[in-house]
């Protein structure tokens, strides 16, 4: 299991993060996600072999927020 | 093309918004989405063929937000 740190943009209140967290718990071997508002800072922790970090960076984009790092 | 009208619960910001109208247009045959961010009325023109109603609430859904009509 890894820890992935990203910096989200672009979410804005609290329904933001939960559309974040809603994206990446639904995709497979994603065990906990963490968000932080105010920072943008996201802590997913997931299994790398079954979701890797481009496949989480899409889903975020894909919810049409920005991943800065 | 159809035009679908759902209402949706959850979005409270204008990244609410943008993160609805991402969700829906990257499904195959949407063509136009309008989101009103106070009513909660998603207006969808769509090619029921390609991406039918329930696809439209399962992307939604995906974002944490809710459907009710």
């Amino acid at each position: 299991m890894n820890t992935t740190l990203l910096t989200v943009t672009g979410m804005s209140c609290m329904g933001c993060v939960s559309s974040v967290k809603n994206l990446l718990s639904a995709l497979p071997g994603v065990t906990a996600v963490d968000v932080d508002l105010a920072s943008g800072r996201v802590e997913v922790t997931h299994d790398p072999a079954r979701t890797d970090i481009q496949a989480l960076r899409n889903a975020i984009e894909a919810g049409g927020y920005s991943v800065t790092v």
